[in-house]
């Protein structure tokens, strides 16, 4: 039986374009781009188109861009070169809902003496820009917020938090991992002075990934070595996943808005089928605010039973999904996105985060609804509470304590 | 015309049977390693095995190796690591012929009020293990010597070296880049505490390698993020490029014994052609040392003229030598290696290193030489500087001054 992959906030399938775009250099064009041979200037002049296809896509410009390993290393760069670079300001802003790359680096700052402030956000995981702008001080040295959620999916207004930082004078950081090559994103009218972009959460290759520098912002450097992406990254540059990243993000931007319609009505019929389930509701925005939601994230609070119980339960059944996201799904912590919006430690074990694809079809989405109605009643079946032999959870008022937040 | 490539040191094609392991794992096996689902667990389990596969090579627990994005990222792990984790101890010795990512890593350590000093090397560019013996202290933190040298191919005596360190006490950490793949190694017998691994110097891919770090030996992290690598280097695992590792791995360990008699006796025959050229000199462990010296390393000084121009004439006829390591290629600063080992500035610049692989042909050699015959022709009637014109440099005591260092 085919496996349903509906994990693809994790990580992606190569784009069989992707693939073969990468193919020749492996065994063909595999020179060293900082080799001044034939092979070596033919590779740096790949190097140097997949840049600036990149960068065209952000509207950045080649040179501000810094390949990485990934998303974490970017941020890591971001946030490690920044505090190396700019030493006098020792105060950061970022939102609760941060991924763990930049919550454990600000982390590591805090510990060399660094204030670091959480900045809220609401049930649906959007940012208190009034807290944000009250809290930005003349020795912020930056505000960090995710563009697009990795588990719950809330689009930031970027556009918002980086011209109030701009207006400031604060640098703004934002962790596109998730956002790039599912949204439009323009670094120049957004206001954003760095940001992190990857490959493989967009079909394009794992152990890839780019930090966006503003020109004229300056980062120290994470690695030290020889002198690889203007002296600011050193080691060999990874060329096929480079040349696969550019494949992926071009592919993704030309068909952004025919893919945005197809995938999220997939979206929208995976969560309606699963809504139908009793005891359960839809974390992050909904209704009004769905627009403002990456187009491919459902996440759902099954509630009396465990997420993890679900998740092994599908993947018996050859359906993938998340609990939490994958980086810390090995860990017994409840998600602090979860609980940031406002769940129960309970609530937020409960939740199964389901991300379609441009490769997921609509049979794939009927047949997860109707497996999951089967492995929710099997689990609640099972389960020492049993929501219908308490009256208090079937009354139409306790119902509705879940949807009101 | 195809091209002959001898930069095999700089990088290399990825070999057929790698591509071939890896692709599955691009478009079919694509899970995230941190995933709880069966894709994701599944992709965990094939990270283990690769794991397994590489520290058995070099005689590891697979839990001592860390997976990173290149030899780069393991270096800079390996010192700055330890140096975060050990802070009491702030001496560190190192050879004179390291890689940039060792060199430039313990500089920054130098600027944080580190005590680094440099070991001399012979004129063959063996260390001087006596001088290091003596500089050894108490508050010695780590000796970090390359196990084989990127440019002259000087294999060093590693195991003297471990266990000179293991008797101080003191930590051993040792890049070999350039080793693994190409030689025995062999953690235990030869007392290494740290050992910087990669794959695209033996057909593996670009984009990975491996810090093996002894059980018992602490370190800090590079990185922070998620838990991936037992705690030790976050972000989702490159699987694809970490099972083509191990690919490369095995296949060239599989091969080493035959692999080794071809390739060097392609490299003799290199070596045998070049050095009937008139004012040349060969760089690196040569007769009675020639066993330790890297199989596949050629590198030769052409005097009187730059070795730039060589590389471009060469790269004009198809042909892909380096001057110098690619990391470098792009200063104008003379290869410290070569300088550490007795050359003039000069005659470092006009250095040329050429580096065969299991893919070079005789005919390819001996093309080379043909080639080099006439280029060196070309630019010596070229130059400003005609040595036949200058009878100081025809009598046999002017020769053999380059030959006596």
């Amino acid at each position: 039986m085919a496996v349903i992959y509906m994990d693809n906030n994790a990580t992606t399938k190569v784009a069989p374009q992707v693939l073969e775009a990468m193919l020749p250099y492996f065994t063909e064009h595999y020179g060293n781009p900082a080799s001044l041979h034939q092979l070596g200037m033919e590779a740096d002049e790949r190097l140097s188109e997949a840049r600036t296809v990149i960068a065209d896509l952000i509207k950045a410009m080649p040179d501000e861009l810094i390949f990485t390993s990934g998303a974490t290393e970017a941020n890591n760069l971001a946030i490690l070169g920044l505090a190396d670079y700019y030493q006098s300001k020792k105060h950061i802003l970022i939102s609760g809902i941060e991924h763990s790359s930049v919550r454990e680096t600000v982390r590591r700052l805090a510990r060399r003496g660094y204030e670091i402030e959480e900045i809220s956000v609401d049930g649906e995981g959007f940012l208190n820009i009034s807290e944000l702008e009250s809290k930005i001080r003349p020795d912020t040295l930056l505000v960090s917020v995710i563009y697009a959620n990795y588990e719950i999916g809330t689009i930031q207004e970027i556009s918002k938090i980086g011209s109030l930082c701009r207006n400031k004078g604060v640098l703004f950081h934002s962790d596109a991992a998730q956002a790039f090559g599912r949204i439009m994103i323009n670094v120049l009218t957004e206001n954003i002075d760095l940001l992190t972009i990857n490959a493989h959460k967009i079909h394009g290759p794992k152990g890839v990934g780019a930090l966006y520098v503003r020109k004229g912002v300056k980062i120290g450097k994470l690695l030290e070595g020889g002198a690889h992406e203007n002296n600011r990254r050193p080691g060999s540059e990874n060329l096929p996943a480079i040349i696969g990243m550019a494949k992926a993000a071009e592919i993704a931007y030309q068909n952004l808005d025919a893919e945005h319609v197809y995938i999220s009505a997939l979206r929208d019929r995976l969560a309606k089928g699963l809504l139908e389930i009793p005891h359960v509701f839809y974390n992050g925005p909904k209704g009004a605010t769905l627009s403002s939601r990456l187009a491919n994230n459902c996440d759902i609070t099954f509630q009396y039973i465990e997420g993890e119980a679900i998740l092994m339960h599908l993947s018996l059944r050859n359906i993938c999904v998340s609990s939490g996201s994958a980086c810390s799904s090995k860990t017994l912590e409840p998600s602090h996105v979860l609980t940031a919006i406002g769940l129960k430690h309970e609530q937020a074990h409960g939740s199964i985060r389901f991300t379609v694809s441009r490769y997921t079809t609509k049979e794939e989405v009927d047949e997860t609804v109707r497996n999951l109605k089967e492995v929710v009643e099997l689990l609640r079946s099972m389960s020492a509470f049993i929501p219908e032999k308490h009256s208090e959870l079937l009354n139409p008022d306790a119902q509705t304590f879940y949807k009101e937040r």
